[in-house]
């Protein structure tokens, strides 16, 4: 088995749809934040929810995003990026198809705003785990 | 117990002290970058090592960074986020000090360079998981 591995896009995507938490990178004058979300992936699109706050406000000044989640086991890992641009939902029909998705706050707070993230872009990588190689081979 | 509890410095460190992995957010031009990454955190620093890539080229043009890892239970959740500047060590020294840290790559590929981040601010949080609550109380 490969060290690595790359992931082609419908893989990247199954992993993205079964994946339920990420963390949102998102990048404010030059300073980049990071934030752990809940996300549901489908159709080329990623949604989260969240409050009023500093990601919602971040989003309003710079909308590019990367979304990654990861998982992996003893043996190997995984890690799937996904970048795009946000968009708060402000319409009345998709704000309702949205709270008909199975996307489910874990803290019980309320968190109003709907985010969608358009993904323009997808990678991800396979990781074998094991030792390191000599890094001096003779 | 609260659905939200913001962690003091000396959890979060406690946290970082206690993950193996997390990630990486860069900022170049405008575009956040994600990377999962292996990391040790000790004294006021995180440590991590990455071969030649689009992570180190991107480190030199901006060196602003944000760690993040987290973790969860089926109950609770908690997530540390770590900001600060990256610097590539070059001196013979201190690379041979980080050489005897814990810090091993899962993956057998040589990543020869030694990245330290200077955490000038920390934050964290604890979550609980729950339903959520009414968004229109009576």
């Amino acid at each position: 088995m490969e060290a690595i591995t790359v992931l082609d896009a419908d893989q990247c995507w199954n992993l993205l749809s079964e994946s339920v938490m990420g963390r949102l990178a998102l990048s404010a004058d030059g300073e980049p934040e990071i934030f752990p979300i809940n996300a549901y992936a489908h159709n080329g699109k990623i949604l989260f929810r969240t409050g009023e706050g500093t990601k919602l406000s971040e989003l309003a000044v710079n909308s590019r995003v990367a979304f990654e989640t990861d998982g992996f086991t003893s043996k190997i890992g995984w890690s799937v990026v996904a970048k795009g641009h946000a968009r708060i939902l402000t319409g009345t029909k998709e704000i309702q198809e949205a709270d008909q998705l199975p996307l489910k706050p874990w803290v019980p707070t309320l968190k109003m705003n709907y985010v969608e993230i358009d993904v323009t872009e997808i990678s991800g990588r396979r990781f074998a785990f094991g030792p390191e190689p000599d890094r001096y081979p003779v």
